[in-house]
């Protein structure tokens, strides 16, 4: 799934939508849209059924609920806000394609001007980088989706020849990811738990809140890990919430 | 060098200009260009000096006359006109990359609606094809051009990282991971956590020792992200410890 945070140009988001179906990808969602630039591109001759079919959504935590792994994409190679900056290439993007059997995987690509923010990165597992020149280091919007799922779609047929070539499908992985919901949950529960022990001073609110989110992300939970932590975090606040009212 | 054959949309024109300098392609060349479309792309805010420095050309002969290679680009998979097509992907990319070090290696893409043809791909050696889904397999012009470049720098820099590997150890991934006795130290402070707060029964602390211990260990945590939640987890506990003495 291609997420778009805050995307303002509708030729843009028709690209986006085009290249999508080039390489299979379905599923587009929007935040933030420029409300105009969406219609423009919905309304456009030749409109894809991926652009027809797109999704709004008002917040990055919104759009990713359901995913089981989040990937932001950057122009910066070195590490943001503690996040691990991979390179696209054959491993990453056959990383991407392997988590798809887990669960819904969503890549996030930033506006045209600004990219993806810090608060954005901090709904992500880790961030992509395409390796570019470092004479210019900042793709149109289109192009790096293309790019992207190109890699993906790649790594994913080079991984099914291997199989095929190995005789027969491996019994895969069946443990399901958390999804981004999931993750975001545990976050706020835990951010509560760190409210109301003082560990969040007064002032720092916004800086926990990224700090928490991309520390649970790093988890890297199982969907049913993700229960029992989340078990034990209320249990936690439970208590804390009693001793509040002693 | 990427040569455009007829090219007729201006902002295509401008993108094809910006995926060169995002992968270090520096020349361009276009064929029987439409006049207003170039002037158009070469006078458009923020044109590239690539754009600036564009060639136009009023058959594909002369525009690829010094090449040592010349690679048409196509849709379409089967062979045409007893040119061998080639499916884009790192032997295919290196072999153009290897190409560039005998001569000039000249990478044609046809118009927007027809794409090359027979004519364009006589003057071909071999013919490169996307590989795309088969729902549609037509692309975009400049998200085509992106693609191929990022596989031929691509296969360029792998090159290079195995020269590298083969010569000097590369500087590695400095981030140590969290010790076995960091992670006991936060499931212990953890299950302390549990107990208090009722999450633990009479009768499964044993299994829930485990439980919390293989959890954490899940985490998989780096040793920075352990000294951040053995922080929190410590805040919370004098917290729960707080209120215990209320």
């Amino acid at each position: 799934m291609v997420v778009l945070v805050r995307p303002r140009n509708p030729l843009n988001i028709g690209a986006v939508a085009r290249a999508m179906t080039n390489f299979g990808a379905h599923r587009l969602r929007l935040v933030e849209s420029y409300a105009p630039a969406f219609r423009e591109a919905r309304s456009a001759v030749g409109a894809t059924d991926v652009l027809k079919q797109a999704e709004e959504f008002q917040t990055v935590a919104e759009a990713v609920a359901d995913c089981a792994l989040v990937v932001g994409t950057t122009a910066v190679r070195k590490r943001v806000l503690q996040h691990p900056v991979r390179r696209l290439d054959t491993e990453s993007g056959g990383a991407i394609r392997s988590d798809l059997h887990a669960g819904r995987v969503a890549l996030l690509f930033g506006s045209e001007k600004i990219g993806l923010t810090n608060h954005d990165f901090s709904h992500c597992h880790w961030l992509l980088n395409i390796p570019t020149s470092a004479r210019n280091i900042s793709m149109n919007l289109g192009q790096a989706v293309a790019v992207c799922l190109y890699e993906i779609a790649r790594s994913a047929q080079s991984a099914l020849r291997s199989k095929a070539a190995a005789g027969e499908a491996t019994a895969s992985d069946n443990e399901s990811r958390a999804t981004a919901g999931d993750a975001e949950q545990i976050s706020a529960l835990l951010l509560e738990a760190l409210h109301n022990s003082g560990y969040v001073k007064p002032g720092n609110d916004a800086m926990c809140e990224k700090k928490v989110r991309s520390l649970v992300l790093r988890f890297d939970l199982k969907a049913l890990d993700a229960t029992v932590l989340l078990g034990m975090v209320r249990q936690i606040i439970w208590k804390l919430r009693q001793s509040d009212k002693d």
